[in-house]
């Protein structure tokens, strides 16, 4: 029952612009994977692994010059083991738990069945908190979803034991699993079959060769047919460009039955809109002539002469500078960041920031009801798989020279274990910016002072591409405790073929308003339709420990008493610590300002104040769709299925569960956060996107008795490398 | 007449969280200075130079390897000539200034005079505008206020002619010109002639010796002293720390006439106050002990084994990417952007973006009313001068190793000039980011396609050390035709001295309510007041020329017709173009978003959109005080006092001035953006603070046909550096 209950939390969706604080949980359910950069248990030869104990110990000078060579080729991943309790599954564990399953009862009937999530079922946060390295590893389990013929099952694969205990089977909430990528490949051919299809593509005109089609997600709308698992499939034209999104056969849309494999419907109300061409829409650097090749700018480097300063330890465990953090890649989040903990440099004790961090949700409306758009409303972790659609990262331009690379290790639908390769990236990173300094005024008399430090980060990346848009998400730690979550937005619109070449041509009603487009005109017969994007973070903050209390530190206008002063007003600080959490929902507000603290309110700093974490918010777009409209609910404020968000109906909602209303002062609390865009597409988005991005910070707030980067070195020339070409 | 309009245009003051949309006015007066980087006219040999004509030639390669090194060592700046109409004054012009004023008849009297200002006045736009290379430059002129006795006056100084027009003698408005640097020393060594103040340090047991004074400028609080020019002056122990900053004697205020030099009264209220100890306080790298010396970090360099891409031609017009403008130093606004415009790639024209861009105000306000700090509401360029406390940039620190640096030339109040060295510095930035990018999804079945671009920027820089504060103002171009400005705040800290050691001593009322600290206890008896930053930017954008229109592009929800969709609502954006000033004055909303975009309505793309830019707001604190509060009025919503800042009554307001709300469609329109930044300090913040930053974008928006870096080049490996140590 519980148990149940926590599955649910998992895949919870907030509203943006808003910060929930909830009771926290330990996931029973937690998909994860495994990978390898370096083992520096084994390999002492290694470079990086040579200054593995470097962190802790300010004697040893890092070594110098190298040149980290990251998931060396061929390593096939056979002989990587477990070596810390948030490990993701091995690759010879999925292999274990596809044997396991192989012989179990549920799968024994002719029903086509398929694994849509197999990953580590991690163990209780209290073991894993009190898990030292050197202690055996908790009982290793896998964590599975399966769907046999029409319904979907939860179980549970011990490891060691080969013992198989059904958590839900069947599944009765509402919702589906994500779907595998195997039915998306199915789903992208599926039309071809089809006579009604081939039929109205061939009366275009169009060669059924050049035709490619894509399956985007249908929501879920109520109608009577969404009780089967549906997708919707609309096709474009690849002719003359790699950028086929820019050529959509608009209004033709398919209904498909991801179950049964059949089309169940063939809409074709676009006839009359003509195919945009394929000018200047391709993007591939190999597509333009030789004499536009010039390089307009040189390139920087970011060079190391003595090598980078962090280490990857038993696979997963990064440090650097004074932080340390377990990573892993993960097929529905993309990765996972846990036991987040900085070791503080005046007390000389590691000391805890945050449990556990991950993109739990990305919700996508694009804004046009109309009967081939209005069901795009995407949920891209939990209908894709925000891991699943990680594509391996190119390296010097995904991540610069100096990243390391970690491999993803997923399930295939049959079981089958596979490596996704560079699917994360690690690197430092220095933009030329000023981590602190101070110039003193000559008029002081004092001697010269001029004390500048450079800034220096640690970042982690990955990059999803679920269909058309590609999301970079980084994790950005600096050496003064500040933790940045950041979402980049680049790739390709989904774009709407319309009639119109010139927005001249757009037809006025009477009184001279213009028809609703949806979006920009971006070319000839392209509209670029408005749509937001929200990424809602997860954040188990743990400062110095799993009890804590949420703070808003309101600012207020208080007015000074007649006399009191020359000025009538000043702004003070009011606390308000939130008891439960109903407090801890927050509206954000320009004109009523508030800081967003996470404090313990059990430990002190020297002078008094509680430790604690602020939330700096950013990127605060807030959803305008009516709340009762169903991608709405689906998508925000309320819960999104659980596990099962593909279709799912909202049911069961964030705003019905927090309703509940738990204490949760000096508890074991849980941010979300949502970084919100409203994006009405411009001439600059074709045919391929610049970044956008925003970010949110946590920052130490009264976390260290004093600024904990004081003593940080300055650069000095002799520090420099020497280069050539 | 209308020449004093628009002297008191020019420092104009806005509220954080609004856009004020005005119509632009050629300054008369714009305070400026010379410097020198590379002359490309006149050193070929210069690697730098050898790649001038690479900008807009895409078959010139950039030359190999070169280290740039700027402001080679003894340039004098004796033949520094102007080459622009923009160029600041020369070395040689500010000696003409002074030789010429010399002899006028202003300063034959025996009264105290000083120059507070001598700064180009600039052409008029439409001159500037039409002005092209080779031709002769508009005749050169000086600004110049200066003070007589107790007398302001502004003069412009013809530098061809040597006649000198007066333009407002003696200056009738109220406020002050921005204090001179001789000033600020004068009122750093007063108190110590002061028998009253010397009693009361040797009292305290302090020697004086240890004691260091600083000028705080007084605001404007309707006193009637107030109608001489008057300054505070506050006090700290050198003792044991170069961080005076953080031992205040706190409640020793000194006032201080800055025209007669006397000080006027000694107010000493903090006796009972204990000074805070030195210890943890120093920040200089060589006053930590040898073994805390140890680098934790690997540097990493930003290396362009090609070179860097930019030049700087005529000492002051930088050149990269696309984009091309004018730069100099400034000693009031720090430094000036002018003529900024973007090559279009596709058309081959050089587009007008931004006619001029600075900053124009800083108003930090703190938030305590008690009698030693009520009067803590600093406007830094008008009373302190943003450039004036510029001080000369750290190489590898402030700047990365790549960067080159400009030199302001100033006058001192005698009118002698001054170099201040190392004042500006441009780099190209690369921190691993992704410019744009698109992996295709295999499903797709087409042949694999993952294409990146690197991110790459050029970096224009300076940091004012307003006393303790420092700030550092990026403004970043990049090449997709996005700019960004950027304010960075790091320094010391101002702190109260208090009584109590730890929050727990902290007197509570029957209520429980605890005193009114105004601010965060950082260490034993050291309290951070909190305090807001607002730092506003004067942007007189000319997209695609000077006539330009303001667009607000309202976010709207759309409810759906009963059966017009499965959907119940969607987002719309409506545009309204703004026709007067009061419809340009924004106040941003989370709740009804918009974007606000500057549009050319005269000129569309290819598919019929208005060329626009839009602005990215962030950093959006608003002010909390109440609007008749003096430093309110002087500081936000209203007009700051001209020319003349210094304990200005507010009395001329832009509430006030866009009161006429003039037509402001298709007119040469300003916009005024206000970054800012409420802070509640925390330990972290002790003893010097690591840099917290904010920016706003202007993005083009339809500027472009497409995406302007479509066909920039990928890195590859052939393009990096080898490097050693």
């Amino acid at each position: 029952m519980e148990l149940k209950l926590f599955l649910r939390l998992f895949f919870l969706i907030t509203t943006a612009c808003f910060i929930l604080i909830l009771t926290s949980i330990n996931f029973s359910h937690a998909p994860s994977s495994v990978t390898r950069i370096f083992d520096c248990t084994n390999s002492s030869l290694s470079p990086v692994c040579a200054s593995r104990n470097f962190l802790f110990n300010k004697q040893i000078r890092p070594i110098p010059k190298n040149n980290p060579q990251p998931n060396p080729k061929n390593h096939d991943h056979l002989s990587d083991t477990p070596k810390h309790p948030l490990d993701p599954l091995t690759l010879v564990e999925i292999q274990t738990v596809r044997s396991t399953l192989s012989s179990h009862a549920l799968f024994a009937s002719s029903a086509p069945h398929a694994l849509h999530s197999v990953v580590l079922e991690e163990p209780d946060k209290n073991l894993v908190r009190q898990w030292e390295k050197g202690n055996p590893l908790p009982p290793r389990k896998a964590s599975v979803i399966a769907r046999v013929g029409s319904d979907s099952h939860v179980l549970t694969v011990n490891l060691s034991t080969g013992h198989v205990d059904i958590v839900e089977s069947p599944v009765r909430v509402s919702g589906f699993p994500v779907m595998t990528v195997e039915e998306m490949s199915d789903a992208t051919w599926a039309p071809f079959s089809n006579a009604e299809f081939n039929r109205t593509i061939v009366s275009r005109g169009i060669n059924l060769t050049d035709v490619i089609c894509f399956p985007i997600s249908s929501g879920w709308y109520g109608n009577k047919e969404e009780t089967s698992r549906l997708i919707k499939i609309q096709c474009y034209l690849t002719q003359g460009t790699a950028n086929f999104y820019m050529q959509p056969i608009e209004g033709l849309t398919l209904l498909y039955d991801l179950d049964t494999k059949q089309i169940l419907e063939v809409s074709d109300t676009g006839r009359a809109i003509p195919l945009p061409g394929p000018n200047n829409t391709d993007y591939r650097f190999a597509s333009f002539p030789t004499r536009d090749k010039t390089r307009i700018l040189n390139p920087i480097s970011m060079e190391q002469p003595r090598g980078p300063s962090f280490i990857i330890e038993d696979n997963h465990l990064v440090k650097w500078a004074n932080w340390e953090f377990h990573l892993k890649p993960d097929p529905r989040a993309g990765l996972i960041i846990s036991r987040v903990r900085f070791h503080d440099p005046d007390t000389q004790e590691t000391r805890d920031v945050m449990y556990k961090g991950f993109v739990s949700e990305l919700f996508v409306p694009y804004m046009d009801p109309s009967e081939a758009w209005y069901f795009k409303t995407y949920m891209d972790a939990g209908e894709y798989g925000f891991g699943l659609q990680a594509m391996p990262l190119e390296p010097l331009n995904d991540c610069p020279r100096n990243a390391v690379y970690m491999d993803g290790i997923f399930a295939a639908a049959d079981g089958t274990p596979y490596v996704r390769e560079n699917m994360i990236c690690v690197f430092e990173s220095y933009a030329g910016d000023i981590a602190w300094r101070h110039s003193e005024n000559p008029v002081t008399g004092l001697p010269p002072i001029k004390e500048v430090r450079p800034k220096l980060m640690l970042v982690v990346r990955m990059v999803a591409s679920v269909g058309n848009y590609d999301y970079i998400i980084d994790y950005e730690f600096q050496t003064d405790g500040l933790m940045r979550a950041k979402a980049g937005l680049s790739g390709i619109l989904m774009v709407k073929g319309t009639k119109y070449e010139n927005k001249n041509q757009v037809k006025k009603d009477k009184e001279g308003n213009e028809e609703e487009l949806y979006g920009t005109i971006l070319s000839e017969n392209v509209i670029g339709v408005i749509h937001d994007h929200y990424v809602t973070f997860y954040l188990d903050l743990d400062v110095d420990g799993p009890d804590n209390s949420f703070v808003k530190v309101n600012l207020q206008r208080q007015e000074t008493k007649p006399g009191e002063s020359p000025r009538k007003s000043y702004m003070k600080a009011v606390r308000n610590i939130a008891k439960t959490e109903k407090d801890g929902q927050i509206k954000f507000s320009l004109y009523d300002p508030s800081e967003f603290h996470v404090i313990n309110s059990g430990k002190t700093t020297r002078v008094g104040n509680p430790t604690g974490y602020k939330i700096i918010p950013r990127a605060t777009a807030a959803s305008l769709l009516d709340h009762d409209d169903p991608p709405q609910k689906r998508g925000s404020e309320q819960w999104a299925g659980g596990l099962f968000t593909y279709q799912s109906h909202g049911d069961d909602t964030l705003a019905v569960w927090s309703e509940r209303n738990r204490d949760i002062e000096n508890k074991d609390i849980v941010v979300w956060y949502t970084l919100g865009f409203h994006h009405i597409p411009c001439q600059e988005d074709f045919p391929i996107m610049p970044t956008v991005s925003s970010s949110f910070d946590l920052k130490p707030t009264n976390f260290f008795e004093r600024n904990p980067i004081l003593r940080a070195s300055p650069y000095f020339e002799r520090d420099l490398p020497v280069c050539g070409i």
